[in-house]
């Protein structure tokens, strides 16, 4: 059977006068007594079909959603519509054929619909039909079809790593697959390939890149999904610098491709700086909004209120000063919702023509200002908001005031600035509360870096790591580092992460092992490419971006999983 | 540090006096006394060095697999090597650093190593660092970007469907994920991403395609792996006709691309006639050696013999009446391995000259034989192998038979030859014995053939279905079908499949509920990567086309998986 001579996006102005067969399904119709136009729609496009009454009178039971076919001879359009690509002809029909009726769906299939998100995910084929996340779905075929061509002319080759691996309990929760034939084992699911990619290093191979589904068996997010998919990269003989340019280099050109967009030479800071500087380890570099910690240089015994504070910060919005009152209070009402009490903060206008004005002043004189304004290196023209608290636990907030001061001064609204940004230098291990001990920042494969190996007895925590993350407008999209390809230095790490050497040898035995046979100095990164779409597109949802993703519970509304297994399967598994 | 200037692979002649670093595994030293020769490899290639006795002093201890970093000088060998890129020159040392030692490798890391399957999985990442594996996960590498690119051209999109699905209990096992946070269900890990990529279909995705990890819980068997990965694809608005177009096309692309080879056209026949002629679904065309069953056509009252035979078969092996009593018994003698009988055998020399010798002559007159020779058609130069049983069993031996001949003549031995071919029509449902009831010949999603369907009542094993696969040179490397996109015939399809009303509804409402917005007619295809690989190359061992493979019984004994859980572990899954 022929379904169709063409889509329904490729006729025009000069197919006028030829014969055609098409297939699509009915978007519209408009009943004008002797004359009926249908709009159907497929992958390519749309077109408006014109049918006579007799013709259509044996189908009166049409509606959206039915897949036709027809045959007819394309013609020119009266009211032609120049926002798509068949606007100016039409199809006459001469035979009319149902291929599939449907029932009514059961929310609008148009760029914009009523579906609500529960009803969206369990009729997501009825989504995918909707061009935002039909284009979605092309662009990420598209970015990840240039991934892979990209790395492949730079040298890397993609090769595949087992998603049936050993169990290691270290980092996250890792999901788990019974075994049946080696009863009451179980394989584990990959939170990355980060040991076989190392391995794939030691085996010789000089570069390497996968874009691989990983798994992480984690509670409820809105921005994670438990099973999502990395860019994962690897190269031996190279140090943290060589790794910064080649993936400066990937990212720009992932830019100029997919949006036409060159961006600007990354800026790198180290971790320590970018907490002091943002508060946060994802700073938004999109806004001009500093936070500056005057907390020790701050001469608080000049300032009786500031004496038994725990720390003072300032939020500078440069060259913001013209702020009216009432802009003013409306960021100091939206910064209340983050639970910071009003005599937390007060503000300061400091006008271009170098004279002031500010919010409680009864605490302080103008020459306490003036000291203020001095000790944070303030240019006339800026706004600040400065912040001082007995608790150090609004402190943590700092970086959440930053952006919500930022969403009232409408600085984010231009999805198409894009500002990364390379956090280097971060911490090799963090104290963990709940286990009361040190457990890597990154993993357990981190390389420290030489110069501070001396402070593992003493100060662990104070190690710096050869890592590095990427930051896009304050959302991680990447991370990585050197890792260790030290036998010694591997197994020392381990001790410290509280590690028997029994623990070592049944968890990571192969990978000592495969350090005794001259492993190779390597290191790589992984970049999320769900979270890279979301970034590049600036929407927030990175479950528009994958064809079927799970709800925040981590089910799949559509198909119903998880869901319970017959007592048969149980039993031949052993569970 | 800088580990190299160059790789091992890229020197040669006109880099004659230029100062290089290069690092490499160490893969040979000839002590000469004066100087030391030293050949390093890395990815790329390998290199001669050669070095002072002084400035190897410190190192005495260096060995094989010493990863090395020198520094040197690019100068003219004088024994010249022509097999390798680097053969005509060589680096003279002048300063040396080992960069990771190495202990004595289990196995030999040369082209030629004497490692047994055992410990080459078990240190695998030595036996990539060896060129047959390197080679060919490089080629893996090359053809997937190949199929990628070739299928995105053509207008196919690459869509990941997830690999935490809903458990349905219909063919082979699968394996299951148990939910942390949904005590007690579970998720299914997919056999072949098959309704989800329907979904797309009906989703309106026109072409999809997908690279992607498949599981499959099976018992011990050395040509799959619980985990493969296939070259999947559904078009829509398709019948069997522009598939197999379509898919040759791509074929034949790809072994133009990657083999330089122009492929014939592909011969296509009918499951039914694959089954008469050759007695398998997945005959091997590169030898002209056919089964003719010539039990109803032979006029068996006219041979005492035959008269109390189940079967009477003939294997023509075309153009070798040549072949001499030794070759012709070394022949019987390997076909006696299979169980067949002396009795239940004898030959025929039917030579150019239209004469004829033959064994068991007491069984049979020249007269018998010149009705046999003229009932099967057979031509002078032919040489004959004719079976006969009384048990129906040696039959299905036959196809084995066809084989063990063609490997005793020696017609397999040219890798390069490749004959595809397409087997359509398969039958819809087979008998099942443990069951006592039809099950699926493919799958339950499977379109029948519409002229067949009135055969459903009372010959279900006869319908024919709209499906195919492809065979290259006797190993299925492909297949798939035209979908049911009708809801009705679905449903039909689910009833005679035996599962209830219920059971329909429970474990694939999803599809039905589906099938109900107009769903277009589509079809697809699923290639097995690896065994495509294994195809391509002439090698039958899939293992060795994938970077880490599980071994017969699903370990990977590298990394031990899989292994025992945690007590804790299993609490928190509730299992």
């Amino acid at each position: 059977m022929l379904y169709r001579t063409h889509n329904c996006g490729e006729l025009c102005k000069k197919d006028i006068g030829k014969k055609v067969v098409l297939s699509g399904w009915i978007q519209k119709i408009r009943n004008l007594g002797s004359l009926i136009f249908i709009d159907i729609r497929d992958y390519f496009g749309i077109i408006q079909l014109i049918f006579s009454k007799n013709l259509i009178q044996n189908h009166f039971n049409l509606g959206k959603e039915f897949l036709i076919k027809v045959n007819g001879k394309v013609v020119k359009k009266k009211s032609k519509n120049y926002n798509i690509s068949t606007g100016e002809i039409e199809i006459l029909v001469s035979k009319l054929e149902i291929l599939n009726p449907s029932i009514s769906p059961p929310f609008i299939i148009e760029d914009k619909t009523d579906g609500d998100e529960e009803s969206r995910m369990k009729y997501r084929y009825l989504d995918i039909r909707r061009n935002p996340i039909k284009n979605n779905l092309i662009l990420r075929h598209k970015i990840s079809i240039e991934i892979r061509n990209f790395l492949s002319k730079n040298g890397f080759i993609e090769i595949e790593t087992p998603l049936l691996i050993n169990h290691t309990p270290e980092g996250a929760r890792s999901f788990v697959v019974p075994s049946r034939i080696h009863s009451g084992k179980f394989y584990s699911l990959p939170q990355s390939p980060q040991l076989f990619k190392q391995l794939l290093m030691i085996g010789g191979i000089d570069k390497y890149f996968q874009i691989v589904k990983c798994f992480r068996d984690e509670d409820s997010r809105s921005d994670r999904q438990i099973e999502f998919t990395q860019i994962d990269c690897e190269m031996s003989f190279v140090e943290v610098n060589e790794i910064l340019i080649f993936f400066e280099y990937f990212i720009k050109y992932i830019f100029k491709k997919i949006k036409n967009i060159q961006l600007e030479p990354f800026t790198c800071i180290t971790y320590s700086d970018a907490m002091t500087k943002y508060g946060t380890e994802t700073p938004d570099l999109r806004f001009v909004i500093k936070i500056l910690d005057i907390n020790n240089f701050i001469p608080k015994n000049e300032f009786e209120y500031f004496q038994k504070k725990k720390f003072i910060i300032v939020i500078n919005v440069l060259k913001c000063s013209h702020y009216t009152y009432d802009q003013i209070y409306s960021i100091i009402k939206s910064i209340k919702k983050s639970k910071i009490e009003d005599k937390e903060i007060f503000w300061v206008k400091f006008f271009p023509d170098k004279t002031f004005i500010y919010s409680k002043k009864k605490l302080f004189t103008r020459e306490n200002l003036v000291k203020i304004i001095k000790n944070i290196n303030s240019n006339p023209g800026d706004l600040l908001f400065i912040f001082f608290s007995k608790k150090i636990q609004t402190k943590i907030k700092i970086n959440k005031l930053r952006i919500d001061i930022s969403n009232c001064l409408n600085v984010l609204k231009n999805y198409q600035i894009f500002k990364p940004l390379w956090i280097i230098d971060l911490p090799l291990l963090e104290w963990n509360e709940k286990f009361q001990r040190y457990r890597s920042f990154h993993h357990p494969f981190t390389s420290p870096k030489k110069e501070d190996i001396h402070l593992l007895e003493k100060f662990p925590g104070d190690i710096r790591s050869k890592s590095y993350d990427l930051i896009i407008n304050g959302v991680e999209i990447g991370g990585g580092s050197i890792r260790i390809h030290d036998k010694k230095i591997q197994n020392l790490i381990f001790k410290h992460l509280g590690l028997s050497i029994k623990e070592i040898k049944s968890e990571f035995g192969f990978l000592i092992k495969a350090l005794e046979y001259g492993a190779p100095p390597h290191g790589g990164i992984a970049f999320g490419l769900d979270r890279l779409l979301s970034v590049l597109e600036g929407k927030g949802n990175i479950k528009d971006f994958i064809a079927f993703p799970k709800n925040n519970s981590g089910k799949d509304i559509m198909v119903n999983s998880p869901s319970f297994l017959k007592e048969k399967k149980l039993k031949e598994l052993n569970i």
